[in-house]
């Protein structure tokens, strides 16, 4: 079962260091991590989302709350929630592939960043499923470089009712 | 002077907190980081910018180069390079705001996730000078909730000539 973390921590140097820390000693099942900043520049926040039951989140959120720059964790339901991730995707682009390959694009909603003679470097964000799709019909095209964020995860409003 | 640093590591527990640590201890100026999964499960990839000039990135790329579970560190210029990164923000949005907010959403080339009675969620991506555009503008009508990924960038290829 999958778990999203929202955790605001101090904008320090070490936070980080502790924080991932905490998974390396407790050896929790970390999916992704996002760091960001915030509104405020003194607080950064991170996504993690992380599979487990319900105790190793409670147990994983116990320990998070133990760090001294730790300011707030939140935890939101992986299927009650917007989450959203970005990648780049350099593939190999021969003019005899190219409408193929603008047709995945299209169909993923993504965008064509740059087109050379041979190559297409591609932007897709969307859910994790959406993301595994892209790559899974560009992969045969190709994949020359990549680069791909961590999850983000913001709660649906409606379903706090 | 930013620059980015494209870092491969081995998917490990551990590797985060060791990368991190050497922010700790270097005290190097970091902007931003993203760590994303990469087509090998073995791997994982994390995007760095950082503040300073060539001596800094030399230092702070030797350090990266002497942690065992770092496979590979690549540096990118900042302005030959497309960087993007992703937010989800929430914000207040009353009938009579509505109008003016989707046009912000629309001129950021942004989408509209959820809409309820008083409320949007936004999501846009884009370079940091986009996003940060964007947050200027919604910040008036009163930003609830935020979450941001680190920039993820690959090079141009057309400047490689």
């Amino acid at each position: 079962m999958k778990h999203i973390l929202s955790i605001y921590v101090k904008n320090e140097p070490g936070v980080m260091s502790s924080v991932s820390g905490l998974f390396t000693r407790r050896a929790f099942n970390i999916d992704s991590i996002a760091v960001g900043t915030t509104q405020d520049p003194l607080v950064s926040s991170m996504t993690i989302v992380m599979k487990g039951d319900d105790d190793d989140l409670r147990r994983f959120q116990g320990q998070l709350l133990k760090l001294a720059d730790v300011l707030e964790v939140r935890t939101l339901p992986y299927h009650g929630s917007v989450t959203r991730e970005l990648m780049l995707v350099r593939v190999a682009a021969p003019v005899e592939r190219r409408a193929e390959i603008i047709a995945i694009v299209d169909a993923y909603e993504g965008k064509v960043v740059e087109l050379t003679e041979d190559s297409m470097l591609i932007e897709v964000n969307g859910n994790n499923r959406r993301i595994t799709g892209a790559i899974g019909l560009l992969e045969k095209h190709g994949i020359q470089e990549m680069a791909r964020t961590g999850q983000i995860a913001l709660g649906f409003k409606a379903d706090d009712h």
